[in-house]
């Protein structure tokens, strides 16, 4: 057992939260890393209600909670009533200012998170009342930002609530897929690991498998933080968010040519459409991150869970206080 | 005493070596780190011959290495004899193939330490001889790539040499600067830390006072990658290769607009040559990554030394095996 604040406060058996994915994480692989011992969230994402309903129906246990894109929520706030009701183990929230739903998901007492990619945001979420804040470096898989990478953004972040906040439990993520991450963000000073690619590349993930085959082929070097296909998708990310995806040819086209993606927009939606129904992922989307360069298989989640914590075990027990005299 | 194959290989004290940064690392900060017990190397850089002449001779040690530009090595071949005579202790390559010149280093019996930012990179080094692969994220100060990110960077770069070149020393580069990010860095499989940035905010290094002061004053959320000043002095940087700098104003105005820029350089490389002089970093480059974020004070190189050791220690030694069970 690596027992932190993070175990305590969710009283779970492993410092490890699955990352709120859309649509990777549904309810089979919310529901495989609770059962693990780990924090599992459904990946709330955009607000597909339906998609949403659908997979928390799904979830039995009790102790599953979600996430959901901030500013999406925005538009479809009643989801959140919802997501309160049937999930309150825990609620993400990640990208934009948390304060409008902040208030009624510590009102119901629900634990919050928030997910950051600077200090200023860190501070924002202490003061709007997260218990977790995730510190997310660029090198995640996903939406995030770029100024700044996990290792030196996470201790950071710890001193910078350490005074301004105590009570509030810091969590790394991006770049973390196997137990030398895990015990590199403890060394950090965070209290557990937030993993969203190592979890899309497992037996649970709602994921095609031609894409995990992708992934599990690849190396490290071939991702890139891009906004192409959310301009195909129109979707209204806020300045400075931008995705972390595996290289493909949709990318090598229209990176570096976003205004002309623009005009053509319906017409290439409907191509990475069709590609994403047939498993074409030269031109549709495979969204991961850096962490992908120590991913070499497609395991069951707990099984992830439970390699995650014994690789870091061997790792942190490696430097007893004789070795260090 | 932190004992690793890096310490072994040079027989130094501790696992830490000091970034070749011009002009920071001249003799005083080079030589205070050989002599707190880490690796010191002077900043060759771009292969300025009068400075680095200089700098040698107020050296003193004979264990005290050097390190290079690559791509402008090429241009001032000579200057590794000189290097290689004068500092056999170890010679540092980053920035291009150092295949040009690993020959001659290894037949010297020089250490080579090469700096990479692909996995791909790292391979390269191993096939030249390099006896030391250091691995640069994005986060790092100074020269690199936006490809990797240093925590999951390390452990790729481990692994993908671990049969290939297993006796190659893989060290960690980039946002470490305190004992946190070396114990993260060891957790990582690196056998020790090259530390730039943290250096750079010390008394010897050989950087102005105003410019230490707006350092330690920033946050870790200030810097940027960008090729503004490459652009103004006319570096002919390799495609891929931008600078992690502070932000200020001079970056605010140019960063996005570098054709014209380029089409203003000759003027605007006299302002800046000018504000070097006179120390007015809102137009001269302060040339820092990350890291400054953990940076609030102007030390020795030496106490640097050992504060980074007493705190990973510290870190090392939390999780003994009892506490583990
Ligand atoms: C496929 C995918 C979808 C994601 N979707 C979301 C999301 O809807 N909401 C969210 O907060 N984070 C999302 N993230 C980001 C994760 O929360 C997390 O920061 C990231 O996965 C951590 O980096 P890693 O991928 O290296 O583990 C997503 C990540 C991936 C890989
Ligand atoms: C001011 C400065 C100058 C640098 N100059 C060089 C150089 O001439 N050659 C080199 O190999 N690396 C150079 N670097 C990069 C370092 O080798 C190293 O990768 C980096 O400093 C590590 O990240 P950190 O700054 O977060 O410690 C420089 C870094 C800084 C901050």
């Amino acid at each position: 057992m690596i027992r932190t604040r993070l175990t305590k406060l969710f009283n779970i058996e492993h410092p490890i939260i699955l990352a709120p994915m859309t649509p990777a994480a549904g309810a089979d692989l919310s529901t495989a890393v609770a059962a693990a011992g780990g924090l599992g969230l459904l990946g709330g994402g955009y607000g597909d209600r339906a998609w949403f309903e659908t997979e928390s129906a799904k979830i039995t246990r009790n102790d599953v909670g979600c996430g959901f894109i901030t500013w999406s929520v925005a538009k479809q706030p009643e989801l959140l009533d919802f997501a309160i009701e049937r999930h309150p183990r825990a609620i993400m929230l990640s990208f934009a200012d948390p304060a409008p739903f902040a208030k009624r998901i510590k009102k119901a007492r629900v634990p919050l998170i928030c997910q950051v990619h600077t200090v200023d945001q860190a501070r924002r979420a202490a003061d709007v009342g997260a218990d977790v804040v995730v510190a997310q470096g660029t090198e995640a898989g996903g939406h995030g930002q770029t100024a700044r990478s996990t290792l030196p953004f996470v201790p950071t972040v710890v001193d910078a609530l350490s005074n301004y906040a105590p009570d509030v439990v810091v969590v790394a993520a991006g770049g973390i897929a196997d137990g030398r991450g895990l015990a590199a963000a403890l060394m950090l000073g965070a209290e557990g690991a937030l993993m969203g690619s190592r979890f899309w590349a497992t037996k649970e993930a709602l994921i095609h498998p031609s894409a995990k085959a992708k992934v599990v082929a690849a190396s490290g070097d071939e991702t890139i933080r891009t906004s192409v296909y959310d301009i195909v998708r129109q979707r209204a990310w806020p300045e400075g968010y931008t995705g972390r995806l595996l290289k493909n040819e949709f990318i090598a086209k229209w990176h570096g040519h976003e205004e002309k993606l623009r005009a053509l927009q319906a017409d290439e939606l409907e191509k990475v459409e069709a590609a994403s129904r047939v498993g074409d992922f030269d031109v549709a989307n495979v969204t991961v991150g850096e962490s992908i360069g120590m991913i070499h298989d497609l395991p069951a989640a707990g099984d992830v869970v439970r390699r995650v914590v014994a690789e870091a075990k061997v790792r942190l027990a490696k430097y007893d206080r004789a070795s260090l005299e």
